[in-house]
């Protein structure tokens, strides 16, 4: 039988991944009725789920078997208590590459300084010349696909790096700590710190003052994973008082970041308007397409959120 | 016996190698005399060499074995009619390292277009997703020491990357070019181009008008090389005339480069004080200190300049 697949997302969204999700659909050898209207919600096999959509009542997609999340972030959706079917997150080569680069050039921009070089183009030749990268620790909270990812670029570019998640992980080349002793010895040697937990009650405003305080002074902060991570006020009070160096953050609890938000015109804070990593159609239409094709043969669906830890 | 080795540099390069040569050449098991005063110059053994140095005439040395360059750069010694004995350049650890870091540092810069969000902090949220590294071709001109290590630290992380060299060459995961046609190719492809040719009378005004055409409109060059590899008249006048987008300079004709010069205050200009790579005072006395340990026991010397290519 031809499995229904609605696509429950923005129209824009839609018009982007028509093309790339018959195409991925018919690569992986899947026949599916692939369309943006629900029809009867008792015909439904699949969603595919932006968590900006209107869709909140999982309740009546009595067949449902799984929902494929759009977005690598699911904690607008994995507290849903309709939705009682697996939930998977988007894990997109594609956006796994786009952070990897954005952290990667923003961990180099403040290792070798380039916003001095930049503001100093005035004919003065004053020589700077930064430590190596082997003498510059990192450390990135988060050992998940993306985290893992981006420690490994940077270790391969010979920074000392350190990861640090919830639970105990293994990453090749990482020194991976782990637990509240773990935290506080990774955030000690972070001269600059990464951000790439998911937001779970466990994580939010964990970069807080006494955990701000824990950072060697003129620490770097890079926020990419997710803007509730942080304690907006604490950190604008480190940066402040010099405690810390800098903060380049991509993600915020209102976005757009509203034109009157400190963070603008802070002098020591960079804005990047949430472009650190996007998910691409094409690739990650391949990933949905595959999850689909093991529903149907009945193998395990790929990267299943663990509902508990919320993630 | 005893070797007797002089150290021809400035007093503040004694100051910072005195200390790293003592311990390097002891972890080698030499016992040499190192100093900065030459004495009888027939009791040379071998010359540590600045470029810089006042000794220019070497035929007073009749018992020199070697002379070993402190710095990567050779063409202000290899013309030399006077050194008649091995030439070792430096290949250091550290400086490949520092090279590497600059270069995937500004590629990225560009690659993200990082300046574009240093100067967007006005509190408008527009979001330019940038295309990902293996949609941006990068092409790397010389393949030497640092050129292939920084082409293959690109390729790493995914940019598409062409190598060139004059000879052929084969670096691993490179897409590797030589010769006039090579060139030319090379740079067609080369939305940013890195230089890191040595200066030999064929690399000399590289760039020039013919050679800034052959790459695509709006392409970036950095340049942590030589300044001599670039026609500057050429490059102003591309970029003004919008076909390159940007030149990230970090070595030049005249340094310190000049207050007054127009890559200073050039909107389309960066320029760092040539600080891209920088010779460790430790990591560097490790390889002089192996290579006299070669001399010493007859093996053949590293890292020797081919006094006919140049370089």
């Amino acid at each position: 039988m031809t499995p229904k697949v609605l696509f429950a997302a923005t129209d824009t969204a839609w018009q982007e991944y028509e093309g790339h999700l018959g195409h991925a659909l018919a690569a992986a050898g899947i026949e599916a009725e692939l369309s943006p209207e629900a029809g009867p919600p008792e015909t439904v096999d699949y969603i595919v789920y932006a968590p900006s959509s209107k869709l909140k009542d999982f309740t009546p997609f009595t067949r449902l078997k799984a929902v494929l999340n759009l977005w690598a972030g699911v904690e607008h959706v994995v507290g849903n208590q309709t939705l009682r079917v697996p939930l998977a997150r988007m894990v997109d080569q594609g956006l796994t590459e786009g952070m990897v680069e954005w952290v990667t050039g923003h961990v180099l921009r403040h290792h070798l300084n380039i916003d001095h070089a930049l503001s100093h183009q005035s004919g003065e030749w004053v020589r700077h010349v930064p430590p190596l990268a082997r003498h510059r620790p990192v450390t990135v909270l988060g050992l998940g696909a993306l985290g893992a990812a981006s420690a490994q670029a940077l270790a391969g570019l010979n920074f000392p790096v350190t990861g640090w998640s919830r639970t105990p992980r293994d990453v090749a080349g990482i020194d991976c700590l782990s637990g509240p002793a773990g935290l506080e010895e990774a955030l000690a040697r972070a001269e600059i710190l990464v951000l790439l937990l998911p937001l779970t009650p466990g994580t939010e405003d964990l970069i807080n003052a006494a955990h701000i305080d824990q950072l060697p002074r003129g620490a770097v902060i890079l926020n990419p994973g997710r803007g509730r991570l942080i304690d907006d006020d604490a950190l604008l009070a480190a940066l402040d008082a010099g405690h810390l160096g800098h903060a380049t953050l991509d993600v915020f609890r209102t976005e757009p970041l509203p034109p009157d938000h400190p963070f603008w015109a802070h002098p020591k804070v960079t804005v990047t308007p949430h472009i650190a990593s996007e998910t691409r159609p094409d690739t990650a239409s391949e990933v949905i397409a595959e999850n689909i094709r093991r529903g149907e043969a009945g193998e395990p669906f790929l990267h299943l959120v663990d509902r508990d830890r919320g993630y």
